[in-house]
């Protein structure tokens, strides 16, 4: 789930997601992304702003990307999912 | 759902929003963009990357951005929602 500067948004609760971005500042980072694909995007921007507006008052988006991305399925078939990179920055 | 230039995300099936993009650019706006609150937001990011990248070839993803959103609940208490704006543009 978590690598230096960036957060990869899964099945775990919420606040484990807040609480990786704000280790990941306390580090020192400068930039954190918070990412996502599929149906976990709509928690990846939950968190990104959580974060932002509730804990980390020094902290601001900064860019914000879609893309398609292939991905191997379970059944080792090739599929496509949405993901999304949000940037959060250190003001 | 639809103003001009402005589709906003929801429960309907998700080629009815494909057809909507679609419409708006085919009455010759230069941009167009989708916007869904809370839930809706991966399903915003599906509709935006399939209509790109599948139906819409002359179409690109400009700005997305991200926001907090106050909004009253059904109990008529104030909340906060999520929210995403993401930019299609006519190349």
């Amino acid at each position: 789930m978590v690598e230096d500067g960036e957060i990869l948004i899964g099945k775990k609760p919420f606040m484990n997601y807040i609480t990786a971005v704000s280790l990941q500042f306390s580090k020192g980072l400068e930039e954190v992304f918070v990412k996502a694909r599929g149906d976990n995007i709509s928690k990846a921007v939950e968190v990104a702003m959580v974060a932002k507006t509730k804990f980390l008052s020094n902290v601001e988006v900064g860019k914000v990307s879609i893309a398609s991305e292939p991905f191997k399925g379970r059944d080792g078939k090739n599929r496509v999912a949405s993901s999304i990179a949000i940037q959060l920055i250190k003001k």
